[in-house]
């Protein structure tokens, strides 16, 4: 009989038991992870019973020097699980009661587990994030340091693949590094709707337990147990950081083929091949863009389970946890990866600047005719001849004589070949935002301060011993 | 010769054009819905450049007068495509040309396209952001307007859709509610990364025109042409929030079944079939909970499309508007939709009583027996073991005598009978979120109290005219 | 340094390792799942080198002994992990040195690991498939076998889960079983694709190792090694399936609520409440239901990670095979899961019974009047209006007296009466695929002559030992 | 009232109608797509009530023309839509009514609309299916061709994006066929399920209308009218072709760039810069990439719509069209730009000839002391010290002398020259599916003879007139 086993539902059932129904519905292989938050959340809890005069002081005390003693042998490796283990809250009341009697039968008063495990689950979550967030602002930071300390290296901008304009080599590390503060900060949204402590329905006791130092409480118990916005929300917060750090992955591979040769990654990010000998492959690169479809597909995946479920609890809600697992491992090696390969990747600066074409400063040609007075378009179109003229002369842009640019317009004069200046060309850019050095400066000094605001917005939370 | 169709880079092309890649190539007939935002951005950016010293007064006057006649033609239907008008800034342009002449082609100074699409976007989408807003907050309240109206209707609450305790029919709407403000408050979260100005890469403009009334602006010229954060942020709020609505769905229908005959949905929301005239269809509710996979999949698409892009531009970035437009039509039907079957959906009350039966009181017996000394987990297994001995009696739960629970338990005595009252059982959640009226209440008052600070948060944007 | 751990391409690397890129890199935490498929492989392979004399016979021999050796090693859990075994087909070959010495270094003469790697895989899903379809096999007999013995009993069909008209259960149980013939024939095609040996690029040998009995082989050496569609197929194979398993587990649970109360999940695949005593949940088929998302997730992260990658083998590709082991795995808890549900299920046949209601045969009383003549629009409304009588009268529909059924339409007469019998509609749907008997035993007959003849046209494949 | 506005279930509604749910709820907008199919299908069916004694042959005559008539006004746009015409079914039994009086109601005797749009959607989709099998045999022979004209081009293979092996540039194109092939295969297999003829459950009919050619027909009929399995099977072949199309675009995108030059797109397939004269960009490339995202979101949305739903047919099955409808559009316009590209292309001789290097044979040298004896992995190691050894020398790896290769190995001889020629090194590669010239002619009359085998199995449909 299933009772025999201990199990929570004991009372009841009468008929036997499919092993392979037992493993699919057990969830103990992953959420055993989640020890310290079950062991952290019942302590909390047994202090709420004692206030509400469910538990007297001395049961209290039972059970919360039982619950450390759990919690000891899970640190130190010596806890012992049993078959009828289904999970981590039934794994740590089966030991509670091994340990301390009958009065561990006292410590779930009132208290459902469907309204441990998101407990639970969220305590974790909110460690997670805060380690996220400080592995995030590492990387970020290592990008802003790499771009100040090289910003006076050129190489071509791309648009289209294709180039486009010469830009600053720390205008490129920017522009990522930028998009990664977008990440942090969406980031504290989500780990600010994760810091909610879920009061579920049947929560017998009139206050919170303020030792969580949950930063909010939720509203209503149904939603509490069943809600896993929080999940969504992280699950896609990683996704679309994920697609971020693949775009930059992706740059980077192409910077690194032999064509381009802008860039070489340290040996430490690398892998040969079994086969070729010569070859030195990007995987940390490759890698990193792959686990883009990896992350979205868990985000892709909770989305789809949710859909269409009736209200509160339903069993498919516990697909939550192995993609929350799962997604930050990754991204925790993915952050660290990324911060690796930023600090250890060489350039070469030579290759940049031979990389940057006349052609590449035809936008430069027609605003030098904007400033003589034609406009814009006209001044795009003549610019265009201007291309258009060298590459069937085959020459470059540069070496068509004045009086070949004269037939295109009369406004042309000696004056243009100021125009051939690569570094001229960037300072022209001194907009907010821009490739100039000035510009460059401030983006730096805008993502240094977005950080330390940020930082100093979250006082991390108390973290899980 | 392609540019005498007048194509903006028509000084250098020599070949001849695929018709089928011109079409694939071409935006117009769904970028055609930005003509507003595109007239209102160029505007600003007219003057813009008059205080750069790119263009005269006159100029700018000429120019302005030019495009408020554009607008005036789209908004009465008079404006006529051309073939060549590839996308919505190379219609205007081209209009604004023939109206005004050759001072139209220096609109564009320094402006490329890829500013100008992202910019007109973004001034759509926070119109759109903030309609939505107010459809989403109107839906909210109407159910809470009807959750403080029928407080003291008392139902079933399930949990893995089997009856598990009795609860406020208030407690459900609230449930569902209070999902929603999470997504109001995310949407203002995702607004806040709309309303930021973009500058892109040419700009050769040293200050941001302030009379657009963006919040911010952005940090990186690359990255501002090219990130879609703020588009795969919108389609992923819509994701989260019709997961919830498809919930909610499920939920009502699911309640008009003939077996659970809870609610009637209005005929205005109602379908008959073709072939059963008997019937009576939730096509509104199946919908609605039908759209979550579409607005999913338009967010998968456009994380898959950004997927491993090289940086900056390219022209895979197209995708974002079709998923946007379909996006906020969809979510403009399904929440006024959604609003009026709440509205108008009647209650069965009596059918809601009839369903509370004794063995919902189950936990309340063992809460009885907790009142009375025993710890919880052997309390829940005696009011298991009655659960059990009224199921093979073949009576209801509060029929058993005092004399059978006393063979359970000898704790039991004469007072048990005070258990088999649903109201007094709901009255028991008095905590936080609870489903007595005292937590019921407090719920209506936070979600109102909540409802008015985002409103208070967010001053409107000056509408697009 | 590096090549002092014995890694493949040791020769050239000479900066130092990071432990997390290690880490994130390393595979062989998952793919030693197919260590028997790359013993298979490598002994097939080496039997080819002595076939193209690029092996004495001595030396194959060897290396065949050395191989069995490494297999035992695995198959009695002796074999031993080095740190720097970071895939299978590392370890496999480190060990084989370890045991035969140097001529080990000769076993993968041409053999590129992006070609092993592939070949592995797909004898080892090769196997799977085979695995899986016996199971979806076992799970179609179930319904099938059910459907035949429970022929006789009535109950609701529904469609927008609302009454619709009379049904055999046999018939709904079909409609699922049918559904599944259809994932088993597409299982069978994307077997046929797996099951084709990968010629990669450096293939040196001129023919293929005709022992793996592979049913064709590529055509493309460069295709070969980087296509997956083989994975991507079985994922949305799985996806689908699991879409059909997740409306039958919806069906079942809707059947199992009160509400309905037309059946009953066994105790083996239901569990309790650890807080509410009388409570039964039908855990099993939430989590059939819920594992669509997974598998799909999977789908789709797989999906992503291919999209936009250049050709040839990238170390994204290394993404395939946690998704493949996942989802295997999952399909067969599963399949296994629903066959035990279906087998043990309880039907309540009064209850069944007592949910048909004279409504249901409203279509009935329509075909009634077209019989007499009228057309069936007309008809339709007629019997609408009759629905609507019986409504407002508060009575049952065939308790509408013949006058009042004549104020409708004159043609109604005293044989109406014969439309009022359930088991009467149910025969009126003769038609193949309908719901009457022998329709129900003709579908019965098409099912099993359907698996009769997949089973047929495929011969397992030699089975992994 | 509703009934008023000649709705098919007009005879029971008494409600207002919310015209925002009833524009939700249409699907005229775009299921007019399927007029030809509507007609055809009901003309067929109006034969088979022929047949089965519910409609004269005068009835059927009149109600075949009357079907004419409809199907000439939408060929000649003159069909005019009427506000209540909520979708294509309604609006052509509304005209055909209108055309010859009350026998059209007798058309849809016995037939539900869930019926009649599952049999349209299947029509449609069968011609649909046949029209892109040839598009994309178009592309295939396209490449063929090419491939075939081109064999004798030699340039870089790559893996990881780093120049690996020298290929010949059909080895290329036949790699992006070969995976064509496969897509090609998937469709035969889909039209296969698309061309079954769906009897839904009130089918009255004994026998299925033979004139509309379907290949089978469905099993069980509540299965008939709420799978859409067909669909699913649709978007997902869709989706896997994109991403091979995704990976070819990207490669040409690359071969593209300055810095690889080996291709140049045609100006009829590129777009030039509103900014920067000197672009040219690769639009149409891009939009392929791009285009595997959308198509795949919509295979992701229907997947999740259709997850969790109960069983029969539930009008969230209305998503179906607008995907099926998008995903065929975006695929032939795929399709016939991706001919357009390939077939206008221009190769780069010279530049893919230069771009060969002496360390891409690497490999060769390692083969080399293989051949003299040396086992495999112990090459490997021999050959990455000489390009360690060139590398350091800053010579190539042709360059260094007898006496430095000996210092690595004494079995390198004077003979180790012929390994420095590229032409010779292809030729290795003679297995099935290699780069030798032999070995491309193999694939070519492969791929030929595949083609041909996959057009004579299938006879196209008889085309919608």
């Amino acid at each position: 009989m299933a009772s025999e086993s201990g199990k929570l539902w004991g009372g009841r059932f009468v008929g036997a038991v499919d092993p392979i129904m037992e493993k699919f519905n057990a969830s103990i292989a992953y959420d055993r992870h989640l020890w310290e938050a079950d062991v952290q959340g019942s302590k909390a809890y047994s202090r709420g019973l004692e206030k509400a005069g469910l538990l007297t002081k001395a049961e209290m005390e039972q059970i919360l020097q039982g619950l450390d003693k759990v919690a000891e042998e899970w640190a130190q490796g010596t806890f012992k699980l049993n078959p009828s283990d289904e999970d981590i809250h039934t794994a740590n009341e089966r030991r509670l009661k091994e340990l301390i009697g009958e009065t561990a039968g006292k410590l779930h008063t009132g208290r459902s587990r469907n309204d441990q495990v998101v407990t639970d689950l969220r305590l974790w979550m909110r460690q997670t994030c805060s380690t996220l967030s400080t592995l995030l602002w590492e990387l970020i930071r290592t990008m802003v340091d790499r771009a100040e300390a090289e910003r006076d290296v050129l190489f071509p901008g791309y648009t289209h693949l294709q180039r486009a304009q010469p830009i600053r080599w720390s205008h490129w590390l920017l522009s990522h590094a930028v998009a990664l503060t977008r990440d942090s900060e969406r980031l504290l949204e989500v780990q600010k709707r994760v810091n909610v402590l879920p009061l579920g329905s049947p929560a017998l006791l009139p206050l919170p337990p303020p030792e969580l130092n949950f930063g909010a409480i939720t509203l209503n118990s149904m939603d509490a147990t069943s809600e896993r916005d929080f999940v969504a929300e992280f699950l896609f917060w990683a996704s679309l950081c994920m697609t971020h750090l693949s775009r930059m992955a992706e740059d980077l591979i192409l910077y690194g083929t032999k064509e381009f040769s802008f860039v070489q990654l340290s040996d430490a990010y690398s892998t040969g091949s079994s086969l070729m000998p010569q070859k030195k492959n990007p995987d940390s690169l490759e890698l990193i863009r792959s686990k883009a479809g990896r992350v979205f597909g868990r985000c892709a995946g909770l989305l789809m389970t949710l859909k269409g479920l009736p209200s509160t609890y339903n069993k498919d809600l516990q697909e939550d946890k192995e993609a929350v697992f799962e997604v930050s491992d990754t991204m925790s090696a993915v952050l660290q990866v990324a911060t690796g390969v930023i600090s250890t990747l060489q350039i070469h600066r030579e290759n940049m600047a031979q990389a940057l074409s006349p052609d590449m400063l035809a936008t430069d040609l027609a605003y030098y005719l904007v400033r003589k007075g034609m406009p814009f378009r006209q001044a795009h179109e003549a610019s265009g001849k201007a291309v258009f003229m060298a590459e069937t002369k085959g020459v470059a842009l540069n070496q068509l004589s004045l009086q070949e640019l004269q037939t295109i317009s009369p406004l042309f004069s000696g004056d243009v070949s100021r125009v051939w200046d690569y570094g001229h060309s960037v300072e022209q850019y001194g907009a907010l935002g821009g490739t100039a050095r000035s510009s460059v400066d401030w983006q730096i000094g805008q993502v240094r301060a977005l950080l330390r605001a940020q930082q100093a917005s979250t006082p991390l939370p108390p973290a899980l011993k």
